[in-house]
């Protein structure tokens, strides 16, 4: 192994790639990181499920060089120097429920998988706090606030798998976030590890601070670019003490949309504003939990929460809103007829997917009254590429799953998809919307972020970037603001 | 004006330096500002308003080199570039109430005020939100939200002369804040204008984009040193059709901070929680629109909110948890007698400061359950320097108005007070807190960061400054993390 050697020797003068470096096999390589780690954190054996996310459906995939798996953040910071060292790019990874390959070795770098810090340091709920290492699943952190009374609001799909580190890193949304706004505002302090090795602590459990740059709402949505986020203080909320969802069926998308349209300006504060067109009720509606009239092109779906009363109350005005103009309203009270609608609502997304085996979504964001134009550019880009298309998503948000529906297998459909997703990302961008809203750039929409910011904005992008990570170790590829950055940048 | 002219011809070559430029008189620059922008924007006359801010009282104050007052975006991108091309130094001025020194020029740098940028761009009350300029003033958007039935929630004083711009330029704070969090979160999208001119947007009217790194976040409370703030979208909530606060008097420290944490633990989320300590019950009391009972040596007060219902049930609960252990209660329902708690409470600052003619205040922010300690601290602080001190804030953050009562003429009283704000953001860190809640860093509190941030952060922090202003244009001397930078940097 003499370029290894050579790389321990004279690290400073190595020149730095994505990637293995020249010279630096995968198999020096995990002997390197388990002499530093101990081989309890560098695992052989089938690695393949940490060379793909979610995305795999679609054939992006990679091949990490090495894993390595730390029990801790000083074994992160141990994992990163030594790379720095070998200079090896590394890509970090948390559940892999990313839908955008943010978390995919693409080059061949090291994964550095957060799984193992899983240690919950401080349960407050006295003081409605918590802080938790990465690698803790959402709905890990969920349960702790739950049976403390409390409320870590943010809920995007995948609870289970999905890590609160990873959340964090890509500022996840979900249907509450209406009312109680997405990940990054719930987050009060954060530990990361930069690239060289550093541990670098931002914020902690204060519930302001303004002496600093924000740099922890830097790091938020960050995607793993510029450090490995190890540990994160959330603030957390009283538990509401009733929900009380209420579905209204429409007759076309314009009634749908001038029913949430009303919601809104009628003031009221629905916790959840969702919404769901008629592709994907052809897709999931058969399962929804309650009659549906045949003629229903699209489901609004609205929740109250409070206290007992106020959520009653709420209610009963969502009923009187949402009934003007239905054809159908669904509003469940007991708690299991509530827990199903929203077990058939968590289900929507493989629903669509299964109805021709495969499906390619876009989480475009638009200004909210614009939701209608959205809804219909989704179906009729993917009518223009010759795929059927739907969506559903965060109404109240302007925030849509604009999904193409295709078969998995058949490569002429994919590529199709492919042309139609960058036709909706054009669609957001003219309707003054964002070609991400919740699941970011990461690997898939790389360079997209060129559509909607200025070049000075650009370069400040990229010069984050620089500042953060300078020899472009950690996730090289991923959330890149222009695809082909100019020269000497 | 041969160094004028030079720097003309020759841009680019020029050694930046804060401050005018070598060769550049202060007469010869407004006339170059007033060839650029036209002669109204460029006063002259009695400029000494423009020198200082609110800590004029404390003997800071500066002579801007020339003030220029733009009437749009572009006649501020306009003086921007004039002065990138002299070479001379900005300091962005909004309403000039600022409590750290953010706005004053302290090294004869051109004043840029935006007191003239006042368009309300958009006012779209039925989606919750409007496009506003950065000179209105923080009551005028109140006032606009009010008029259509909504609330722009963040309420830091002097809402009638502070301007949006500053505001978002400091993250504002308020009483508000417990519930609905600082300035930042209700900024939704910002147009500002970088050291050379160039317009940046940074997010627009969505609630949700992660498409790129969060710059807006990393614009919001940067005072002025990365980008001059010319506009933001600001996001707005239904108004809560109730008020109801709630004030209770205690013989101690101990048994207010008590009831605070009751409050937090029984899981009410009142939209506000303060409290007043013993010297200032001392200063402001008199006035205290009750009967205040001779022992109190801390009052609470708390503010339910929401729909008439809801207020009221809050607010009745509120009743119970502070009733238990308090001297007295006062918790008035009648509209003008809850405008005279708060009325009351708006003026506390000014009567602590009229107590012995003068005051120097710090708004450190500590974990909130570090309340009763960093009470303490103030006033055992005071004591050591051998003067009397209080604090007053925002329990429910832990955000703490702690402050020296000083005669305002009195040179070794004011050293003795600044000795002793050095004692308190000490104490405040040493709380695992910050310097700086709602304030800022500002030119009073520059270099104190390093109290609080590791080096690595700190170096970040330089970097984002040179990133944005790699000349040093804007607000120097400002905000700085360390207060001597290592050489190079």
């Amino acid at each position: 192994m003499p370029g290894d050697r050579r790389a321990h020797r004279r690290p400073r003068r190595r020149r730095l790639r994505p990637g293995p470096a020249r010279g630096v096999s995968a198999r020096a390589l995990a002997a390197d990181l388990r002499r530093e780690l101990g081989g309890a954190a560098v695992p052989d054996g089938d690695l393949r499920h940490y060379g793909h996310d979610a995305t795999e459906a679609h054939g992006v995939h990679g091949t990490p060089a090495a894993v390595v798996l730390p029990a801790d953040t000083a074994g992160v910071a141990a994992a990163l120097r030594c790379c720095d060292r070998l200079g090896v790019a590394v890509v970090p990874r948390g559940g892999g429920t990313g839908l955008a390959a943010g978390a995919v070795p693409l080059g061949g770098e090291v994964v550095l998988g957060l799984e193992r810090l899983t240690a919950v340091r401080a349960l407050e709920p006295e003081r409605w706090r918590m802080h938790v290492e990465a690698g803790l699943t959402t709905g890990h952190v969920h349960r702790l606030a739950r049976e403390s009374g409390l409320l870590f609001p943010p809920d995007p799909g995948a609870a289970e798998q999905s890590q609160i580190g990873g959340n964090v890193a890509t500022n996840a949304g979900g249907p509450h976030a209406f009312k109680y706004g997405v990940t990054g505002r719930w987050v009060t302090g954060l530990e990361a590890v930069l690239a060289s090795g550093e541990v670098l602590t931002v914020g902690g459990p204060l519930r302001k601070d303004v002496a600093g740059y924000d740099l922890r709402s830097l790091l938020v949505g960050s995607e793993g670019t510029l450090a490995v986020i190890t540990a994160a203080w959330l603030a957390l909320t009283p538990m509401p003490e009733a929900r009380l969802p209420v579905a209204a069926a429409f007759d076309s998308v314009g009634a749908g949309c001038d029913a949430i349209d009303a919601i809104v300006a009628s003031g009221l504060t629905p916790a959840i504003l969702e919404y769901l067109d008629a592709g994907t009720l052809e897709a999931a509606g058969a399962a929804f939990p309650a009659a549906l009239p045949a003629p229903a092109r699209m489901l609004v779906i609205a929740e109250a929460d409070g206290s007992a009363a106020e959520a009653a109350r709420v209610r009963s005005e969502l009923v009187e809103v949402l009934g003007d103009g239905a054809l159908a309203l669904h509003a469940p009270q007991a708690r299991g007829d509530v827990e199903a609608l929203w077990r058939w609502r968590d289900g929507v997304s493989t629903a669509v997917a299964a109805h021709r085996g495969g499906k390619m979504g876009e989480d475009v964001v638009v200004p909210f009254e614009r939701l209608r134009d959205v809804i219909a550019a989704t179906v009729e880009i993917g009518a223009r590429h010759g795929l059927p298309a739907c969506s559903w998503g965060h109404a109240g948000d302007g925030n849509v799953h604009a999904t193409l529906l295709v078969r998995r297998d058949d490569a002429a459909e994919l590529m199709r998809a492919q042309a139609a997703a960058e036709d909706l990302f054009a669609a957001a961008v003219a309707l003054g919307g964002s070609v991400s809203g919740e699941h970011g750039l990461g690997w898939v929409k790389r360079g997209q972020l060129e559509r909607q910011w200025a070049p000075a904005a650009l370069d400040l992008h990229e010069g984050v970037k620089r500042l953060f990570d300078p020899h472009g170790r950690l996730n090289p590829g991923k959330k890149l603001a222009r695809r082909d950055p100019p020269p000497g940048r």
